[in-house]
């Protein structure tokens, strides 16, 4: 059974680093008392040394002890022998070019199904999904494939942004991108907004946070489903 | 000699489809009586057909005739006989992909260099670049490569937006975003912000329009450059 949540975002505005989820957190990883963090999506460009850092200082007040895998010569060895793992935010590009460099995607996987408690934010949410062609990131370096885990059975868009009708800019909204996908992929998405996260235990997936979710689906109009249980398996 | 027009975005907020481009473009396309338009990247998803009959309607104003490529059997051979190409906007991803797809990429480029009048817009302008890995787009479809033509002897980035200090969303700015690239990537970055395009003429590229741009390079702070002649050959 998968035990795992996946967070839009790691941070809420005007908010401490993950502080919005340490109930969640402490749940999720219940029992636990030392995680592998994945740092390679880097964000800003910080080194993975120092995200590792402030990734421990969050992990200081659940009492867990924070392994970037950053600092193992084998990280694939290092997932294998995880107890539990959290992904961090950050270009998920350069997040998926380095699981599939370090050949740890897979494992990943077949962990997460095992029932490895998973946390993912941002980033390390858009691999849970079939493949990272719902990113917002910026394309900086080429993965091997946009292929990712398929932990849930449709993609997510984490930061997802309802159109701004007061912006005098024509950059695409993320509504219009989201079906720009869907006349390339017959694959669901769900627009995560910030605050919300969903979380899978007991083989089901249940919405959490504070906003309902965007949900877009190939030759339909996008709809909203409130927090609870999502009607995918 | 290049004759080359790169303009950040198709559309002002509130004006008409390449409007304000209307001059520029009569004098890139000065005695040319027939374009060749490249209509892959499809905005919002819109079909070739209808991307071709949009241009046309712009073009009319021009007196030139508009032939999309997708009404080609043989593409290569279309824009070996073209006198002159436009590449409109819309995801980049998919305007790459199909590029490598139908092997367009390096004789469009051969054919600019050799003096091929050559306007872009948007994705049709990142293309211009020396790779994709700043666009704004999302990653829809995979290409075979995110290299690009190398017309100009850096990237650019389309639509660039300053940071918004008004927004409370913890999604990266664009700033925020080049800077990720240039950890990875030692290629300067023009930031081309909206009513803003590049002209290259008589071996030289000069910045037009109504704003500055904003120039990113690996190790220093992004600054400012005015309308005028850019310091890159």
């Amino acid at each position: 059974m998968k035990n795992v949540l996946l967070a839009s975002t790691s941070t809420l505005y005007g908010g401490q680093y993950l502080g919005y989820l340490q109930n969640e957190a402490r749940n999720l990883f219940n029992n636990i008392k030392e995680i592998l963090f994945i740092p390679y999506a880097r964000p800003s460009g910080i080194s993975c040394e120092a995200y590792t850092f402030k990734v421990q200082s969050f992990f200081n007040m659940l009492d867990i002890r924070v392994n970037g895998l950053e600092r193992f010569d084998d990280p694939l060895n290092a997932l294998q022998n995880a107890e539990a793992v959290f992904t961090g935010g950050g270009n998920t590009f350069l997040l998926v070019k380095k699981l599939y460099e370090y050949n740890l995607m897979s494992t990943l996987k077949s962990k997460i199904e095992n029932g490895m408690p998973y946390l993912g934010a941002s980033a390390g949410t858009n691999i849970a999904g079939i493949n990272m062609k719902t990113t917002n990131d910026m394309p900086i370096v080429y993965p091997p494939s946009f292929d990712c885990m398929g932990i849930v059975p449709f993609n997510i868009n984490p930061h997802y942004l309802d159109p701004d009708p007061r912006l005098q800019h024509n950059g695409e909204t993320r509504e219009t991108r989201i079906k720009e996908f869907l006349t390339q992929n017959d694959i669901p998405v769900i627009g995560l907004r910030e605050g919300s996260w969903l979380r899978l235990l007991h083989g089901s997936i249940k919405l959490e946070g504070y906003h309902s979710c965007r949900v877009f689906e190939k030759q339909s109009e996008p709809y909203e489903l409130e927090p609870g249980l999502l009607p995918f398996i």
